[in-house]
């Protein structure tokens, strides 16, 4: 199937929502409503539909959906019903911190090495990994076949380490830096920017004020 | 000003690249064109145009912006002009890296509180703050004025801590549980998912698979 049509941002995160409601439920066996799926992600049966038949056809009417099939076709569908080689750029306290988070692991993220420019911490262990000297990046992309990197280096050298992870062969960056980098179409960039989620807080609450 | 008109989210998002473009700037007495804002947030003129629009005239035509009047603006309208007293609930690693952050604390947020439940944790001294005890939540924020919270607590203490936060009168929750949140509308919530973001690029890099 070859989808054209850009699935919104939006919608990958309501199924990201949809995934982690139905790995709540026991009974695999059973059936789940689009209404009961609704409530659980804060959302509507009509929107739950909707997002689902981006994908094809799913449940039946009056019936539902199957647990464990609707879970697997999430799973196929979000990418996490396999293993992705994962390296982190950056061995600050941000990055290692979604390493270790258990769920990192449980969807399919490994970890396959840890890269730093810091000579303090070049040679030590982290989570038994050991910190690698940025230099030694493209040999190590390509001997262990890193996919995805964790981008989590200072905003000066975020755009330089993009750019020799994209030619390295590197297909998609999760980019904590607060830069927004400079990459080929073809590589997906998630940015996670923490202070600009907090600047979304304090101008929703600016806003709250000002019509108050 | 009343805004009653909702601002899309990804427009302030930009704000927030444009603020931060504008700190990079040397010389705040000098001027900038929506064409340079926007070669910087990777973006048009004619978006810059109109974020800024939204929140009434701004610069003049073929001019363009005074560097420290614009930023002082944006500083207002994304309300970091003023300090913003956050609490810590949740003393995990993901949560002490952002009060670590130095731009956390640039920004005009001041952490005044952590509080965990684990007994082993509380206090001990993280970053200059002792680690309270969940029980003392309420009496904190009357005392203390806390106004935000980081909510970094697992899953399935999540909705129990905001619904105190909310009836204590916290005003914003930066969510980095996995979960949707209910609390009442008057109260923002930004959620951050690290998982979600990484389930965003697993599906980026399924779907180009898909097309090929």
């Amino acid at each position: 199937m070859s989808l054209t049509k850009k699935i919104p941002d939006s919608t990958v995160r309501r199924l990201s929502h949809y995934l982690r409601s139905l790995e709540g439920f026991e009974e695999a066996g059973g059936t789940v409503s689009s209404e009961e799926l609704a409530a659980r992600g804060q959302t509507t049966a009509a929107q739950v539909r909707k997002d689902l038949s981006h994908f094809g056809s799913f449940g039946k009417r009056g019936l539902g959906y199957r647990v464990d099939e609707l879970r697997a076709r999430l799973r196929g569908i979000l990418g996490v019903d396999r293993t992705w080689r994962v390296a982190l750029v950056g061995a600050g306290r941000i990055g290692l911190a979604l390493f270790e988070y258990p769920a990192f692991r449980a969807r399919g993220y490994e970890c396959v090495a840890i890269f730093d420019a810091d000579p303090n911490k070049i040679g030590q262990d982290r989570g038994g990994l050991i910190v690698r000297d940025p230099s030694e990046f493209e040999v190590a992309v390509e001997e262990l076949g890193i996919e995805l990197i964790i981008l989590a280096v200072p905003a000066t050298a975020a755009q330089e380490m993009a750019g020799r992870a994209v030619e390295a062969g590197v297909r998609g960056i999760l980019n904590f830096a607060p830069i927004r980098l400079n990459v080929p179409p073809r590589v997906p960039v998630e940015d996670v920017n923490l202070v600009m989620e907090l600047e979304a807080l304090s101008f929703a609450l600016s806003q709250n004020e000002r019509d108050a």
